[in-house]
């Protein structure tokens, strides 16, 4: 804030809400200074946060204030009082603040006859978020700990007979047992000539003798996301099937002995994607290699290819980044696999914090 | 759009992309001339783009353009070739597009010759999904019945001695066995003290004879998202109890009974909240009296207390609108009740879509 020269920051973005005040709620307002920490949320969360008082999850010294009407107008009341008559410098979240409140906020302020001028900024808290510290190292850990006993279990249970849906019923199920608050995103099972849809979502579809199935899942322990994504055969796999899958996989492990710090991101992606290609395989890997985990399941750094008009040129990955590796091939018709693991970025290299086989599993049944 | 002058509208809300198109992916973008379609989504979902044809769920008459690198660069050259050579005016959906992304629109279509000038809009896809066409009523009918069945089943399954946590997850497997996709929101099972927070997260507070409880909860049937609340009593009710919750109830007949075409959504709220005055509950209700459903959990028309700062006048409900009608009560340290149910404003009146008894229960157990 004082590299930008700002007297207060706007922070509106939940999940850097939750970041700075551990605050899990639906809707609250943070407005931060030189020496204070605001807090906007109305009647729904004050007791709640109450509740948190002494207790390790309260966050110390914030000043609460109440909204009883619109956020945005307690916000702009709260603005003016901060910069009383003079011409403050005030940041917003641009990459979270629409239009439409950017304008109104503009449009009130002026009309209370605040001196105040709101100030794009992009990144301030994120910039904090990407690397992570022994607590949210600790917490991602116990995280990808849990989810891969999640994989141990849903890979010892699938079979074929039951469909898509129901299957990743199961893993949701197993998802809760282990421990997690929620799933961090709605659970892919796609077999068949659907495991060649990278986003599929689970149909009707029943799985069949001779599918290769993604099981794609993930889960939010304690706020943190952790991400993990297995293919399995069901029944024997055939030779190309295993051809695909062993690029995959090789694909997979370049990627993560790519990872080290002062590596580039895209470095990292390119070293999937080479791989891929000299298995004949580039075209047939539509996506990044993998995304950043936190308190978003998609989140900084983008393991990704370049893209010379938005991405700038400071792109290494340092110790605390935590992200993962999921490089995969689809072959629309025929099927696809994708092999995704949750790696750290440690002082000297890289800690693989999910632990499952990549060996191909061929399923059997009796 | 024309009444706006606008040559192209940009759609970048995603509940309104899946209005126009019926994409349910994460990522896509739609723009919309006076005779073309433009949809934006990138090589994950073209495959099941192609899978949906000749079904019933397919959108006809789409014009597809595949984004590879970034969504805004696709977005802003399909733009620039939209208004070749003039000062096009292009809406775009001020109160979802971020300032950031405005900026750079709005930048790299000046980078590359674009006369395009880009219109704030509000509300224009919003003000044909608030009214329900007769497949989206029938559907929300359907939702609604299946969530009273829900509903139904775990009233007879809530006992002492289980956690808030665990019984919400025996909530989200019943709403998963009457065929929702999924949960519309986080499920509230807040039992004792914890149900006077309007909006609590369960934990690990084991629910105890004495408790009330409120069970807060939805599902998405085919994308239409439906919400239902009731609150019990685990054991025999204290005449406090019974107090508290006569208040509620009367307060739920009231607003519903205020439902008619025509209605100022302002007074449906304020039929709630004048039945809790009386009652001397006016203070222990600080949440809006509903909320609109549909492909969002949370849409248009707002019951609530007007905002003279906010609020235009044009308040009236009228036939096909659907909306939730759930006053509560919440005593901090005591307790809370809340009752709510879904209606449709019908061409004479309301129709009351989900169907359980708001009787108080006193849940018995051996």
């Amino acid at each position: 804030m004082a590299a930008r020269s700002l007297d207060a920051l706007i922070v509106t973005a939940l999940p850097n809400v939750l970041y700075l005040t551990n605050f899990t709620g639906s809707a609250a307002i943070v407005v931060v200074t030189a020496d204070r920490v605001c807090f906007l949320t109305d009647f729904r969360y004050l007791t709640a946060l109450e509740g948190s008082r002494g207790t390790p999850r309260e966050c110390p010294g914030l000043d609460v204030v109440e909204v009883a009407g619109s956020y945005d107008r307690s916000l702009a009341d709260l603005v003016t009082t901060l910069t009383p008559g003079r011409a403050g410098r005030v940041g917003f979240e641009a990459a979270d603040l629409t239009v439409a409140r950017h304008a109104w906020l503009t449009e009130t302020l002026a009309g209370q006859g605040s001196q105040a001028g709101l100030v794009a900024t992009e990144g301030i808290v994120e910039s904090l978020r990407i690397r992570k510290d022994a607590y949210e190292i600790a917490t991602l850990r116990e995280a990808a700990r849990r989810l891969s006993g999640v994989a141990q279990r849903v890979l010892a249970e699938v079979r074929p007979g039951v469909s898509e849906t129901e299957f990743a019923f199961t893993v949701d199920t197993r998802i809760h047992e282990a421990g997690f608050s929620r799933t961090a995103f709605d659970t892919i099972v796609a077999g068949g000539p659907n495991s060649a849809l990278p986003h599929a979502r689970p149909g009707e579809r029943i799985l069949s003798e001779g599918d290769l199935v993604v099981l794609d899942f993930g889960g939010v322990y304690r706020s943190y996301c952790v991400d993990l994504t297995r293919t399995v055969s069901l029944g024997p796999a055939s030779p190309r099937t295993r051809e695909v899958y062993e690029a995959v996989r090789r694909a997979h492990a370049q990627a993560i002995a790519a990872v080290a710090p002062g590596r580039s991101r895209f470095d990292i992606d390119a070293a999937a994607r080479q791989s891929l290609t000299e298995s004949g395989l580039g075209e047939a890997f539509g996506h990044g290699t993998g995304h950043g985990l936190g308190i978003e399941v998609h989140e900084n750094p983008r393991v990704a290819q370049r893209r010379p008009d938005v991405d700038p040129q400071n792109d290494a990955v340092t110790s605390g980044m935590v992200f993962t590796i999921e490089p995969g091939a689809y072959l629309a018709g025929w099927g696809g696999v994708r092999i995704e693991d949750d790696v750290l970025v440690t002082d000297d290299g890289v800690d693989v914090l999910t632990d499952v086989t990549t060996d191909l599993i061929e399923i059997r049944w009796t």
